[in-house]
């Protein structure tokens, strides 16, 4: 590409793993990124933020702020948040969203797009639809003590309009993952983007919560538990083409040979059931279900799987498992 | 009825809540009923079986046996064992069965009459199919202390023949649970009874496992949960069907209705799970499971509930839930 690259001010919201890697490495590319913080906030302002990664040490020590009214309008918002935490969307976009601000949702699942969306409609922005991309993030990393993150293994992001095909500011925006030296590949259909990763995430994911100890190794192991796993990819790819996305039924023997190698891998899902912390299960499963049911496909595995991580998020946030 | 009543040495393997219930009230009906025990053995031997029930307590203080020698040949045995204690059912019947006991499973599922057979045949009875008889116990019992039966609701018994129609002795083994006060229907077609009760018991055990906090009202509570309980119930007629018996629809809002007045009444699967007991996961589950797949019938459910149930049942019995 030789697109321009995306110059302006960057601010992060929701500067977990993710957040941190990404903006992290713009920020050492000499980007203007800041951070809103607040788990981290102490020990970054203080000692800035280490990223340990298997392509590469860094520390940088960027602008951080506690209060999103501190951080002021961006140009571009990066939101990381997890999606359990977007009812606090509306407060944040209040203060750091203008009507030029692009807002690039890299979060987990559908119905992000469309939640930001019906934010800045309150916001009363034009066309506020117009204003969104979605990037879907390939990475492994994860936080540990405040100030530092740990990114184990990929990295690369796929990165879309929410509305229509990629535009000259996709490939701008593009620009800046790859000056920070993250693979960015624009695509014309950020549904399409959506759905071919959550082929392996509510899979991945669901099982990892259903299933006692559900790692990859133990689902694949078990020749029912495999059956499911494909049976629910299955699905999901019906799903898809109900919302007018077209998978090749291969991606499912990809998927589960590339799962076969990553030995006992946990899910983002399972490691937050693990730690107690609340599941994404609206965003990874339930919108899934409810565009299915829309378009009239029968998903008797996924109804199922949803049915009883939603009763596992809710007995987790009563404090009752 | 007006057929003789069964008269013999009865003998109960497995005199847990279930076999203390009817045995005991057989010997309280003046019934020659002999009792292998081994938890309960040093109470009842001591102090007599107490029967805590709605419908009248009572004492009785029978012959008890430690080992099934002292027990010797019966003419009839009632089997109350758990189905995942199985394996010992050679043992055991190699001391108590002779070349006319007749063998009447009370237990759970699918699989034990074959079981039942297959030890007979290795013991080089003639037709031993011919010898089993085969009951559904519709009874609310536990155990407590030793000695001490609870009967909190219902009682009756389903009564057929493993191989074909009902007999004169199948009638006289009915006779027998009326003169103890116990309701029984004779029925021509075991696997009708069996596959009737395995519409509920797929569903509510299954789902009680599955499920975290999965008693009947957190089911039926859920939409989707409920969607989910509906189509095993489905499945599982299916499944009937390819395994040669035919099961009404309707069955199904009967006992989703007869379910929904139960409030929030726990499985006794579900039990065994919180106690970290066993689960009867093969007779309940993989059994009926695996009929349906030799028929051909597609029960993504059934099967997605097996694979997480069985997984539970492994991970518990090494202690790792």
């Amino acid at each position: 590409m030789s697109a321009e690259i995306f110059k302006g001010k960057i601010g992060i919201l929701g500067a977990g793993a993710l957040g941190c890697f990404y903006g992290g490495r713009m920020s050492r590319a000499g980007h203007d990124v800041r951070f809103l913080m607040r788990r981290d906030f102490e020990a970054v302002n203080a000692r800035g933020l280490k990223i340990v990664s298997f392509e590469g040490d860094f520390e940088i020590y960027p602008p951080v702020y506690r209060h999103v009214e501190e951080l002021g309008i961006c140009d571009l918002l990066m939101i990381g948040l997890k999606t359990t935490d977007n009812a606090s969307l509306p407060e944040l976009l209040a203060a750091s969203a203008g009507p030029d601000t692009l807002v690039l949702t890299m979060q987990n699942g559908l119905g992000n797009e469309e939640e930001i969306g019906r934010i800045l409609t309150n916001m009363k922005f034009k066309n506020p639809g117009e204003r969104i991309l979605g990037g879907t993030a390939f990475l492994c990393s994860h936080r540990d003590l405040p100030g530092t993150v740990y990114h184990t293994a990929h990295g690369w992001v796929q990165l879309a309009e929410f509305r229509g095909a990629a535009r000259e500011r996709t490939h701008a925006i593009a620009g800046l993952f790859h000056s920070a030296g993250i693979r960015c590949e624009v695509l014309d259909s950020l549904a399409e983007a959506r759905w071919r990763k959550l082929v392996w995430n509510i899979t991945f994911n669901g099982l990892g919560v259903a299933v006692p100890g559900g790692d990859t190794s133990a689902i694949l192991g078990d020749e029912r538990l495999a059956a499911t796993a494909r049976g629910l990819m299955q699905e999901t790819i019906a799903a898809a083409r109900a919302d007018g996305v077209e998978i090749e039924a291969a991606l499912i023997d990809k998927m589960m040979a590339d799962t076969a190698i990553m030995d006992a891998y946990k899910s983002s899902m399972q490691i937050d059931f693990e730690n107690r912390r609340p599941l994404e299960v609206e965003a990874i499963l339930g919108e899934p279900l409810r565009r299915a049911q829309r378009g009239g496909i029968a998903v008797p595995r996924l109804e199922m799987l949803y049915g009883i991580v939603r009763r596992a998020d809710a007995l987790l946030r009563a404090g009752e498992v």
